[in-house]
C-alpha cells in the first residue's frame, strides 16, 4: 500500500513554498495492533502553521523537527483497526499532518459525529470556530449593543467572529482585502459595515461607523488595519488578539502604531492561543451548534485539490486570494 | 500684589521650551469674598504634562487652552481666606498651574495634613506615589515571588514602583539611562539588578536575571526597553503601560516591538491613567505611609529653582538628567 507525505526540508526565512519540503513516496507496513489505520480526507491550511516551521523555542508548541511531516489538522476515515476505541468508516479529527495515510494510537485522533457535513469540521466545529468563539466570547467579553470590529474579516476565523457578534446583539464591521469579500461580509453574513483596507481610509471608515469609538476589536491580521483600529478606539475599550497574519513571513508591519492609545484610552490588550483551551470545545461546539441550527453561521471553504498542492496553496492565507477557509482535499471522502 | 505666571503661547511640536510660554507679570486684585489666595510653593513637572499642551482632542484631559496659564500640580500656602474651606497657613495641594499665587475656591485645592516634609506630596503623598501604587497594585495584580521589570526606574513613579514592588515580596529589575541611576537603585533602594538601556545589553540582560521570563512589566517609556522587557515576559505575563516617555515629543520609538509575543506568549497589556482614580488616593496614601513608616520607601527631589525655569528643566524629563522627583520651587516654605 503506497502512501505519500511532504515533510520539512528546511526551515523558511519568508514564505512556505514547495521547496520547503520533500515529497516522500513510500510503501506502507501492515497495520500494528493497537493501532488503526486513517486515509486523509481534507486537511486544514491555516495562518499559525507558519509558526510551526519558525526556529523560534518561544512559540507556543515546539517547532516542526526537520525530516517529520508537516504537521496539520486534518480529518479522514478510518480504513482499518486494530483496536476498540475506532472502527472502520469512523470519521477522525486532530492533527492528522501532511500525508495520504497515518496510522494513529487510541487518543491520536478525535472521532467526530457524521451528523454535519464531513467540511464543517475544518471550519465552524474545528479550529476556525472553537478560535472565533473562545477569542469573542471569553476574551473579549463582549456586551450587546457594543460595537465590534474584525480584521481579517473574511477569514476562517474573522467571518464566524463577526457573526456570533452579531448573534450576540453587537454592531460589527469587518475590514477584508477585496471589495468582493466586503460584499459578501455585508450582503450574505449580515455585517453592518465592511472596509477594504487595499482601496478604503480605513481611519474615516472606523469614525463614520464608530464616532463615539469602537468598543471591542479582535485583530488577525496586524499592519495598517491594527493601527486603524487603534486609533479608534473607545477609551475602556478591549482589542483582542488572535493572530498578526501580516508579520508572520518575517516582514515588519508597514504602519508603526500609536501604542500611546493604551494609556490615553486605558485600553486592555489580550492576546490567546486556543491549543491552551481545548478543554472548552465541548462547550463552544454545542452553542456553534445551536447558532448554526438558527441559521445564524455562515460559512465557505476554499479547497484545493492533492496534497501536493499544500505547499503552493499555503500562499493564498498571506496574499489574501483565499474565499474562505483553505482547506487541502488530500482523497475523496 | 505683584504675580507671575506663565502662561502657553503656542502648541509644541517637538520639546516645550521657554518660547512656548509667556511670561506674565501682573498686579494682583484684591482678594474676593469666598476665595482664598495661595501662595505656592512647589510645582511638579511631569511628563504626562507634555500631553497637555498637545492639540490632540483624544488625550484623557482637555489641552490647556491658548493664553491660559500652564496646568501643573503644585502644593502651597494659604496667604490670606475669605472662605471657612481654608485658613492661612494650611497646605493645600492639587492643580495650581505655573504661577506664583492663585486665588481659589473651596474644593478647587486640598487642604494636607503637615506631618510629613511638604516635599512628600509632590512624589510619595502625590500623583507619583498614587500612580506607582495602583499601577502596580492594582493593574498588575503581583504575586510574592513573582519577577517585576520597571522601565524609568530611576524616575519619581518608576522607583516607587520598585520599592512597593520589593516590599510585595517580587524580585524586582530596573531599567535606567545612567550607571549613577542603576546603583542607585540597587545599593540605595533595594531592587535586585539594575540595567542601563544606553550601555547594556538589555534582551541579555533581562534573560540573565529572569531565565524563564518576566511575570510582570511595568512601562514607562517605550522604545527599546519596550521592546526588549517584550521579548522577555514569561507566558501569561503581563504588561502594565503608564507612560511612553520616549515618544512624547512626536519621535518614533526606535524600536519596533514584535507584537507577536502578545499572542504567542498570550500577554495582556493593561493601559491605566491615574485621573481616573481619585477615589482611591486616601487607601492608596494609607498604605504609602505604613510602608515609608516601615522604612522600605525612599525618594529624591530633584528641586530646580524659580518658576522661570520650568520650561527649560521640563525638558530634563526627556533628557533623562533629572535625578528623582523634578520640582520647581517657586517661593521659600
Amino acid at each position: 500500500m503506497q502512501n505519500m507525505r511532504l515533510a520539512l526540508r528546511e526551515r523558511p526565512t519568508g514564505l512556505l513554498t514547495d521547496e520547503h519540503f520533500d515529497r516522500i513516496e513510500e510503501e506502507l507496513s501492515p497495520l500494528a495492533d493497537g493501532q488503526a489505520r486513517v486515509r486523509v480526507v481534507y486537511v486544514s491550511l491555516d495562518p499559525a502553521m507558519r509558526g510551526w516551521v519558525s526556529p523560534s523555542t518561544d512559540s507556543y508548541v515546539p517547532p516542526v523537527p526537520l525530516g517529520d511531516t508537516m504537521r496539520s489538522l486534518g480529518i479522514g476515515v478510518v480504513e482499518e483497526s486494530k483496536t476498540d476505541a475506532y472502527k472502520a468508516g469512523d470519521w477522525v479529527s486532530g492533527f492528522t499532518g501532511w500525508t495520504r495515510y497515518l496510522d494513529v494510537a487510541p487518543g491520536q485522533l478525535n472521532v467526530v459525529p457524521q451528523t454535519v457535513p464531513m467540511e464543517a469540521y475544518m471550519g465552524v466545529f474545528g479550529l476556525a470556530g472553537a478560535t472565533a468563539y473562545h477569542g469573542l466570547v471569553k476574551t473579549g467579553e463582549p456586551k450587546a449593543g457594543q460595537t465590534l470590529c474584525v480584521t481579517g474579516a473574511a477569514g476562517s476565523v474573522g467571518s464566524l467572529v463577526g457573526q456570533i457578534g452579531k448573534a450576540l446583539g453587537l454592531r460589527v464591521i469587518g475590514i477584508a482585502g477585496t471589495d468582493e469579500k466586503c460584499k459578501w461580509l455585508v450582503d450574505d453574513l449580515g455585517f453592518d459595515a465592511a472596509l477594504n483596507y487595499k482601496t478604503d481610509d480605513l481611519e474615516k471608515g472606523l469614525r463614520e461607523f464608530a464616532p463615539e469609538g469602537l468598543d471591542l476589536h479582535f485583530e488577525n491580521v496586524g499592519g495598517k488595519p491594527f493601527a486603524a483600529a487603534l486609533n479608534n478606539m473607545k477609551a475602556f475599550g478591549r482589542m483582542v488578539f488572535c493572530g498578526f497574519i501580516s508579520v508572520y513571513n518575517g516582514e515588519r508591519a508597514d504602519e508603526y502604531p500609536d501604542l500611546t492609545a493604551l494609556i490615553r484610552k486605558r485600553l486592555t490588550f489580550k492576546g490567546f492561543v486556543m491549543t491552551d483551551h481545548f478543554d472548552e470545545y465541548p462547550e463552544i461546539f454545542a452553542e456553534l451548534g445551536k447558532l448554526m441550527q438558527a441559521g445564524k453561521l455562515k460559512y465557505r471553504l476554499d479547497i484545493v485539490d492533492g496534497l501536493e498542492t499544500a505547499p503552493a496553496a499555503f500562499g493564498k492565507l498571506f496574499d489574501g486570494t483565499n474565499k474562505g477557509k483553505l482547506v487541502v482535499k488530500v482523497s475523496d471522502l
